[in-house]
């Protein structure tokens, strides 16, 4: 696989043909991922990266956007992966998402990539983070992976983030669907976007009131609320200031440290785990024992174990 | 673990109790896991079991519970599994939905679990399964699998079911943000809740026009889509019929035994993967290398593989 070699020092350069190929290469699983992640480990834990989630219809699209532009008028160079657990394709899974990002179409310090984590053992876990690693190397100053956030793709970006955004909207259900718990665990910091429509302010006691039944020690950080009317530009200067508060205070804290250290070993364990599974199979017969009730599936789990 | 011998015959006779006792026990993953599956094998595949997926606000308690109702109204015993892959906790994660089944809760024919299945390795692969083998045990002649429909859960549950139900609402998000393409894949049958709304129509032509995408065989199955509003009970039994004539249609093609053993092979290949996940770890010294950006992440996942 040598024309990682030459396809790897213009990726460094920021060449978007080249970070393209590249993260083709990660997102398909070829023989080259491991090649990649060699030629571009000595680059790591350079960027800002910056997690963004929310139902579908929330404006996640928008919001990126704007946050691009912002980035781009403080001269911070900027990547956005957007990752769609769903999708079977790769490369214009989102495209419809995408064609908004037009504006940044012609800026060398924008790159704006969609990528599929479908049919992956792992899924986000096992692919987005050697993706960040490529755009980690071609030195990005902030990364923002934008994902639907629903289920384990919001806890992957969280630990892939150093600042995780869950966003929200008025009127997208009931509080109680809206805002899950889970989401409270997640979240670095809360966008209510379309703050501008009715049901803003509720959709702000519901977070509030989710946060008060957490306790937090002083030293813990303490979620803000961002309201964005992400297409009117309106609070992203905020939400970048809230951002770059919560990187400091992860600086000051050891916790960028400890949050790198986990995803390092959750980036290893996925591989090993990736490793492992092409290693064993469950062949037809003894699944179709398990079908007709013959053996149960621990049992034939014991097989597949002891076979190999 | 000699209590679920005890547990185990109170279950095959529909003792609620027993039930939750036991389906506690597979939702925390302890070591009665195994035994129950030894005890429930010789039970399996009897019930018909239905899939529902949706993003948060589409309605999907509300259309469980009007299709609990119609296969009462049909004397056939239902179960419930609502199944929550975002939430960290169990048991009472998505009470507030399960309020609305009050009406049910009474009907000694009817059983509605709430279960998490956050933090599992393979998440709702690995867990649910196990559930819905306790319940087919137990002889519910449906057993209706209900979870937020994004990601990686949607698929699991497609892999869980015989037939699944995915649920959209008009003017939740845009067409193409609502109706992603991998929704095609997953779905038997589309639901259109709410479908007294504006937009109603708007939403059938996207599903329309994605449908018409796909070139198929006179053989293949062409999903329906049903219009519902579940809150007034409205197109329920249409849904029902629906859902029953994709049943026969897999029995008469050979799906259903194919989709069977489709199963039974993740259900093993979960376990099998759960059990060389606990025997793998990967160090904090590894980690901080791989952090450090000296070692990549593949040269690590070596390191723990040639240890072990």
């Amino acid at each position: 696989m040598s024309h990682i070699d030459e396809w790897a020092p213009r990726a460094f350069d920021g060449d978007p043909r080249a970070l393209g190929r590249l993260i083709s290469i990660v997102e398909n699983g070829g023989d080259g991922v491991r090649e990649i992640a060699a030629a571009f480990a000595a680059r790591a834990g350079r960027a800002q990266v910056v997690g963004l989630t929310g139902s579908p219809g929330v404006g996640k699209s928008t919001t990126t956007t704007a946050l691009v532009s912002a980035y781009r008028a403080q001269g911070r160079r900027v990547a956005v992966l957007a990752v769609d657990p769903s999708s079977p394709f790769s490369g214009g899974a989102i495209l419809g998402d995408r064609v908004r990002m037009q504006e940044h179409a012609t800026d060398p310090d924008v790159y704006i990539r969609s990528m599929s984590s479908r049919g992956h053992l792992g899924g986000l876990s096992a692919t987005t983070p050697q993706a960040v690693r490529v755009l980690e190397g071609a030195g990005f100053d902030v990364i923002l992976i934008e994902t639907v956030g629903v289920g384990q793709a919001e806890v992957d970006i969280a630990g892939l983030a150093d600042t995780t955004l869950v966003l929200l909207a008025p009127g997208m259900g009931d509080g109680i669907q809206a805002v899950k718990a889970g989401i409270l665990e997640v979240a670095d910091v809360f966008v209510i976007n379309k703050a501008d429509r009715d049901g803003a302010d509720a959709t702000y006691r519901d977070i509030r009131s989710m946060m008060a039944l957490v306790t937090r020690e002083p030293h813990e950080w303490r979620q803000p609320i961002v309201k964005t009317v992400a297409h009117r530009v309106e609070g992203i200067d905020e939400l970048v200031e809230a951002i770059d508060k919560h990187h400091t205070w992860l600086g000051e804290h050891g916790e960028l440290a400890r949050r790198r250290l986990a995803r390092a070993r959750a980036e290893v364990t996925a591989i090993v785990l990736g490793t492992l599974a092409s290693r064993y199979s469950v062949s037809e017969g003894l699944s179709a024992k398990v079908a007709d009730g013959e053996l149960d599936p621990y049992a034939a789990a014991d097989e597949v174990l002891a076979a190999s």
